[in-house]
């Protein structure tokens, strides 16, 4: 790839946190389903957030996590999406450009407040989220700066961004800058009832925009419709990589007439899984942007999930980039 | 003692805790004293905010983690604070309601923000606190609902009152109706520098208007400007029960003529000693208001203690009331 600034870009809901224990009958009660992502309003999050047990905030949105991730790791890394000029938004913003991420995208003066995700997480390490998008509907393509983009190896985006209204005008305008110089554009699936909501829009995307693709096995398989087996080899003939998780299973990577296999990360205890996806990305795309091959960037992915599982939240505690050191790669 | 409402009523700062992980040379660098709470202004709290690592937020406060934590218990429990009416007003309220806290003081509506305490983690899981009063400093005698301190058996205080400058007219009113009432008044010290900048008001407390005190090893003797056992020997005189922690020595109650020692509950990984003290305060009174000996008292603050260190933040992750009736007593 030619001489770049950053070796991944990332645009995506800027949400913070606010995860509290939970269990079934809580979940059954507030009607919930376990470990999907729902959008609501702003009366919804009241509502639920009064019923939630005491709780912690950290900064959290999908492609988010995986920038914070990549940063962490050692990569260099931006980060598009929007806050409001309060509180939370402050430390979303706080919480990235500590970990050495480019972020310099406006806050909102008014409107809606910075996005939270209501995360109940259950006994069982399940997460059950619950997204009110706030700031995130301000996202759009004025918000993209095409030097960023240009500059950075792989445009990374979540498929999170088609709930919000703009933001998939910023999305595709983020995309055709990446591929005029010659770049890479990732895609997260994020949630198979984000497919649902999404699909005819997300198999175009596959089909002409998206270079990496990452899923797990719901949401590839409800992208296509299909079983895991017959959505592999239907995603082979869309994107270059794809690149899909199998929780316990490890992860599968489809490039060309290439698949890697790798196992999962031995983990001691699983307690929250919250952002294991947007972690494993994370590893993915370093390893990628570092010239690693295909295995490599699995293993790597798995390990930075294995870190994530293992405490509460969605960014990272431990020092990714020692981590790895202690690995043999 | 007569019927009660509640069995403790807390007064504090409402604050609201930054969590991040940190190291002696960032310490070093930002001027800071290891294991010590630092007062520090709005500019300071942004300057040394933006040297941070990304962290998570989660409510605090001295005797608000101590009233979340004897509501955990199974404690019926009141607090008294003044947050803003922001997004960390919002959630330090709801934390403490989430628990089942009675918690009605109004939040200020416009001045300064919620406060923050700014703690870094070491690790040796030693947490250095600077804190922002923010909206603390309009707590003021008004704030006292008399009806709630007259219907508690204990009403519990922090040292850290002395600090914003109307909150001691709020506890010497609270520390009035409690008597008069037939109740009983609990301090904490909070802190050795809390101690060197009101010992003289403190000792006139201790002397006249306090019947339960806690402290550590540092506080008490900062108190006392002497040695440790001085120390006790002196506070003997001056309260009716005095509960003293000495970290992995576990704690010494003096009370009258007794003396009870009991040993540190055994904690497999110490993380961060956040909270350690106010959770030690929560078993205590707990066990007080529940009508258990001293010894039981001493080894429920241990067990909570020991609960509270285990983990990032200073409010229990754990349930306790489960933890306690695990253990045999």
């Amino acid at each position: 790839m030619a001489d770049s600034t950053f070796d991944v870009a990332g645009i995506g809901n800027a949400i913070v946190d606010v995860l509290a224990h939970s269990d079934d009958a809580q979940l059954a009660a507030l009607g919930l389903s376990k470990g999907v992502m729902t959008l609501i309003d702003a009366a919804q999050a009241d509502a639920i957030y009064a019923k939630m047990a005491p709780g912690i905030e950290c900064s959290g949105g999908s492609v988010a996590n995986s920038i914070a991730g990549i940063a962490g790791l050692g990569g260099k890394a931006a980060y598009v999406g929007k806050v409001k000029d309060d509180q939370l938004g402050q430390v979303f913003r706080h919480d990235l450009r500590a970990q050495g991420v480019h972020f310099d995208t406006k806050a909102a003066i008014d409107g809606a407040s910075t996005a939270r995700c209501l995360v109940l997480v259950t006994p069982d390490a399940q997460r059950t989220m619950q997204t009110y998008l706030g700031a995130c509907i301000e996202l759009g393509p004025d918000d993209i700066d095409p030097s960023v983009i240009a500059a950075s190896q792989v445009t990374y985006l979540e498929g999170y961004l088609w709930d919000p209204p703009q933001a998939k005008a910023a999305f595709r305008k983020a995309a055709k800058i990446a591929h005029d110089a010659g770049r890479k554009v990732a895609l997260s699936l994020s949630d198979p009832f984000c497919v649902e909501r999404h699909r005819a829009e997300f198999l175009e995307l596959l089909a002409d925009h998206v270079d990496i693709v990452f899923a797990n096995e719901s949401e590839i398989s409800s992208l296509y419709q299909t079983d895991f087996d017959s959505a592999v080899r239907q995603v082979r003939g869309h994107c270059d990589i794809a690149a899909i998780t199998r929780s316990e299973l490890g992860s599968v990577v489809i490039s060309g007439d290439a698949v890697v296999v790798q196992g999962a990360e031995p983990v001691s205890a699983v307690i929250d899984t919250t952002g294991a996806g947007d972690l494993y990305a994370a590893g993915f795309l370093y390893g990628l942007t570092q010239g690693r091959d295909l295995g490599t960037c699995a293993r790597l992915g798995g390990l930075c999930a294995a870190e994530i599982i293992g405490h509460v939240g969605a960014r990272p505690e431990a020092n990714l980039a020692e981590l790895v050191a202690k690995t043999s790669f």
